[in-house]
């Protein structure tokens, strides 16, 4: 794709379907005019909206050839006071998808053109509004479906990741341009830049980076959720156990009437954070040849979870069974943090169970069935996130692009140091620290290229 | 429902699900005051906008206990000059589900309550915005998925059904105040009110009123599509007909980016104009008694269609066979319009189809297979809806409550005619026209009670 800016862009910028009203963005320099080509007042005259202050709203008909398609509220942003920086008309009109339709086939007809995805973002972004990661952190606001998955892009888009980042760049570029200065003298051998403090500023530098590195495995999590996974004997209650703690989501979330959620099949938010469910029907503990080699292949699954909630049935299951089982089970869970938990308690008391099984502190007593105590579990769930810690300050890194480029950037560094181990000449020297600038810019993109944005912004939805 | 309007009311005016944008909306006295409670500037500071302009539009952040949910564009609307006429907010956040939801939250903790279907427009006809029939087709508009249910919608909500209602109200009105005038002097035995002129007013307005009544049949073909069915042999094409017809239509429409259509199954728009084809699966002409019962069912259903199109397949029938199956045909299609399709032309020359068919020359040869002149047979379908007339600006009703309305006006302004022709006293004329008066008036609001406000905004979309 080649970007191009100086033409005049129109989406649909809110959701598909019925509903009270339905907003299409224009953005470019002949925004105005293109809505003024359909305009007109209440009394059918022609309306002009160019020469309207910034920032207000306009009552106007589009018209079509005398037929009135709509009654519209216009709103009025002028470049460089707008989102994308250009002339931008946002056409507030009755949210019927025949209507929607008809207005952007006239807007088009004005010689506005479709908006490619994420297009009013990418002009923002090329106009100065924001850097990259923030225009980046747009797409995972949008996206965003817990408390914690929201503050992190929102973190992002004010610009929390940007700013570390930028003061990084800018303390190595001090650098480069010492280093460059010497070349200037390279015939005088003199050291503008101090080798001791630039190598110290690349180890703070590089730390900051393996910081952010590693936060990208907590950032994926919240981004995508919390993986967990339930194992247990067949009759344990899993599926019954899922069930109850999806319901419960289902219900506080109908609650709030008017406000929908896209629910994925199998991920609940506790107190704003998601976890995930993965699959393991068919996990357990098994001396059968035969039947090993599925259990084996569940096993795999579980390594993939955070956290594995080990489900009995407190019934069935002896103290000394469940020594057993979770010995067994303890070989394979690697990482993961294990969660036992005994169901069916309803029909005996729980102090006999906390009895039976006191070698094991930790069990949470539940009864799927009943609902009983199911809160303990939420509750448990949290604290294993919490033990993992994030804090909605904290910048953290959810996009793979930009873990990748950190890698790129810490290897780029690490050249540099090995360089200046080896005491090579300056402008190698210099050579080596512009490649680790040209990583590091790529991040917020002062240094980018077509292709990049394209791929980049093409993940967007169209009208943003 | 007890019907208040001094509290404020919030609720998503856009589509659910993910967008670049979503817009919520308040209305009410605390409008700005809910807003303001959540709102603050770039620097973090409380922002005030009951101070600002109406038709404005504010750059601020939603922040929750120092937690910043989203940046949003504030448009502030004050009343009377709002869409309700009241105090109005439209906050336009980003288009994640979660945001919406938290900050819909936030406003309904500081004191907003969720919106009832409707109830913006409630609002709006209560402030005198609009008059009910207006009310109405606001709904209407929403619900409209062709060119022309769009403009009897719109032609609607610009009051074009409510103008011609209200001249003959206001008509009637005079006479009214006439005739109670004459109860006044009661004693003098006077007549203000000439009974020739009254007589005649309410002929022409029983003959304006008989005319919409007669037009909801095709209003609620309008609204509801043109229903055509598709009989013929069972091999002669049928389902490889509709199918062309509608991947036709989906084209059209998976053309225009960014927009989507809320299509149902089995219905097409040919230039403006929705078809709705009716399932008649099963249609033949039999001589086999155990068929026939299947047959008559399919029967009624044709008779149901406006227009029947008669598939055969060009190669199996010859022109003597299309003669007795179109003479038994005729038998069941009542006032429905039958359009006669060769199907199968592909193998064989038009030409010669033509001569051997030229008993019949207003057949049309078309083949599904290869999709050749489909164009002429929607060419026809639309000339035949022309037939039944309709222009943009006819005043057409749609609505079954309007027509019922309109049935009652009808019976009561026979009663009044009724009593003129007996010559009854003034007060009991005055009585008939008085109930006259109340049925004219509901059409439109000025006589209305709040169980029929209910029914009627219920219908509605919350948010608008």
């Amino acid at each position: 794709m080649k970007i191009e800016t100086n033409d005049t862009i129109v989406a649909l910028a809110t959701a598909h379907g019925s509903a009270a009203i339905a907003v299409i963005r224009l953005s470019g320099p002949s925004a105005f005019k293109v809505v003024e080509k359909n305009l007109q007042s209440k009394n059918l005259q022609k309306k002009q909206i160019h020469n309207k202050a910034s920032h207000t709203i306009h009552f106007g008909l589009i018209v079509q050839d005398d037929v009135i398609i709509d009654e519209v509220l216009v709103s009025v942003f002028k470049g460089p006071n707008s989102f994308t920086g250009q002339d931008s008309v946002e056409v507030s009109c009755h949210g019927s998808p025949f209507i929607q339709q008809q207005i952007i086939q006239l807007f088009l007809a004005a010689g506005a053109r479709h908006a490619q995805p994420g297009e009013f973002t990418l002009r923002a972004f090329l106009n100065g509004k924001f850097d990259l990661s923030q225009a980046e952190a747009v797409a995972d606001l949008i996206a965003s479906n817990s408390a914690i998955s929201h503050q992190v892009a929102m973190q992002q888009m004010r610009g929390g990741f940007s700013n570390k980042i930028k003061l990084l760049r800018e303390n190595l570029i001090n650098f480069a341009s010492l280093i460059e200065l010497e070349l200037d003298f390279s015939e005088e051998d003199v050291e503008f830049a101090n080798r001791t403090d630039l190598k110290n500023l690349i180890h703070s530098i590089n730390n900051v980076v393996q910081k952010l590195i590693s936060s990208f495995e907590l950032g994926n999590v919240i981004k995508n959720g919390i993986p967990v996974a339930i194992v247990g004997k067949p009759n344990a209650g899993k599926s019954t156990l899922l069930n109850v703690l999806l319901e419960d989501d289902r219900a506080i979330v109908s609650e709030i009437a008017g406000t929908t959620r896209d629910t994925i099949e199998d991920e609940i938010t506790i107190d704003g954070v998601l976890f995930r469910f993965i699959d393991t029907a068919g996990i357990r503990t098994t001396s059968d040849v035969v039947e090993q080699i599925g259990v084996n292949k569940a096993y795999e699954a579980m390594q993939k979870s955070a956290i594995i909630i080990y489900l009995f049935d407190s019934h069935e299951i002896s103290s000394g069974d469940l020594k057993n089982e979770i010995e067994m089970l303890k070989e394979h869970i690697g990482t993961s943090q294990l969660v036992i938990v005994a169901n069916k308690i309803d029909t005996e008391s729980i102090d006999d169970l906390k009895k039976e099984f006191s070698n094991f502190p930790d069990i949470i007593f539940i009864s799927a069935k009943t609902h009983d105590h199911i809160k303990d579990l939420k509750l448990k769930l949290l604290e294993l996130f919490d033990a993992r810690t994030v804090t909605a300050t904290d910048t953290i890194v959810t996009n793979a692009r930009h873990a990748n480029s950190l890698k790129n950037v810490s290897n780029a560094l690490q050249k540099v140091l090995d360089g200046l181990d080896k005491n090579i000449v300056a402008d190698l020297l210099a050579l080596d620290i512009r490649y680790a600038l040209d990583e590091i810019g790529s991040l917020t993109g002062e240094v980018t290229n077509e292709d990049l944005l394209t791929n980049i912004f093409s993940k967007f939805c169209i009208g943003k």
